[in-house]
Formats: structure tokens, sequence, C-alpha cells
């Protein structure tokens, strides 16, 4: 069972609707991608574990949610600014993005 | 700025992939509805702010996202465990859900 979590805790997270720009190959994990991302005000390089779900194409130029002001981290060697957000079945066998369900400004926030 | 949130934070959170089952208008609140949502594990009653957004008919059978370890709370006297999340531009004239861009099994979880 989860934990209970305040309101005011939900309210530290900085979510927000981005563009994938760029998919690169991470060059040194075969599961992960670096990607850039525009979420709005500016534009992010991180790293994301989609490369056995999207195929490089197919994730170009998609909308995500980028989770921004998570803890940067060096992941295998590349710098990561940001976590894009999916959503993961049970047996862990389909992962798909997740998005508004119509149009919105990059950088619109998750409440 | 956003404060910097270390990735063993954001693990605290259990955001699902649900599925809004009933619309009524909260009885005392003229921006609020009651909603009742499949989590797949179990259904939740939650009070939502999306009334000058969605119509009642339109948002009945929505895929959405719920945050279902936030700590329970009355609102306007009616309680409400769980919240829909919503991605909201700058100006707050547009209010969407958020969802999996794909059908995914009620109750996958956002990672």
């Amino acid at each position: 069972m989860a934990d209970i979590i305040p309101f005011k805790d939900w309210q530290k997270f900085d979510i927000r609707v981005g563009k994938i720009l760029k998919v690169e190959d991470h060059p040194d994990a075969d599961k992960l991608y670096v990607l850039e991302v525009d979420i709005g005000t500016e534009k992010r390089k991180l790293v994301a574990g989609l490369k056995q779900h999207y195929d490089k194409k197919k994730l170009k130029g998609k909308t995500c949610l980028v989770f921004t002001n998570i803890e940067p981290a060096k992941i295998r060697g590349v710098e990561s600014n940001g976590m894009v957000l999916a959503a993961v079945n049970s047996d862990r066998s389909k992962v798909f993005l997740i998005a508004p369900e119509d149009d919105l400004e990059l950088g619109s926030k998750v409440q």
C-alpha cells in the first residue's frame, strides 16, 4: 500500500507539457534514448528508457509530459535534466507516453 | 524556480490510469463535480474542479490519470479520495485531462 501524500507535496512537482524535438541513441545503453524536449521556456536534454517501446521516428514530434524539477542525474555518463512520464501496464509489456487529450501550449502545467 | 526533487520522492506517488464512470454535480459548489472513477483494483469517489471545462456527458467514459494516494480530503462537505490530473495553460483558459496516448489496462501506473 502506497504512503499517503499531502496535497502540498504534490504542489512541489513541476510537470509540464513538452514536445520531443530530437531522439538519439544513448551512446552506452541499449534501452535508452537521449531526447531533446521543448518545455516552452527552454529546451531540455534528458535520458529516457523508451527505446524498446518507441521507434525513433515515432517519438520525434510527440507531445509528452516532463517532470522538470527532478534532480539532474548522470545516466550511464549522459547528463539528464528532466523525466518524460509514461504509463506502464502491470507486466510491463506496454509503455505509452502520456499527454493532454487536446492541444495545449508547451509549458502548460499539470495540476 | 521550483525546488529540486529527488527521484525517490517521485516514486512515492501512485498515479494510475482510470476511467470516469459517473459524473454528478457537487451539491454545494458551482465549479466542482463529484466523480466515480474506476482505477482497476477499485472504484473511487473524488471531487474535481472540471465543471467549467467539461460537460458531464463529455467527461463520462473518459480515460484519465488519478493520483490515488493523495491525502483524502473533505471538499465542501464531500469526501474526496484521489485527484484527477489535468494540464492547464498559463492563463487558465484551457484545461484538459491527461491520459496515455493509446489504450492501456485500468490501474496501469505512471512512471
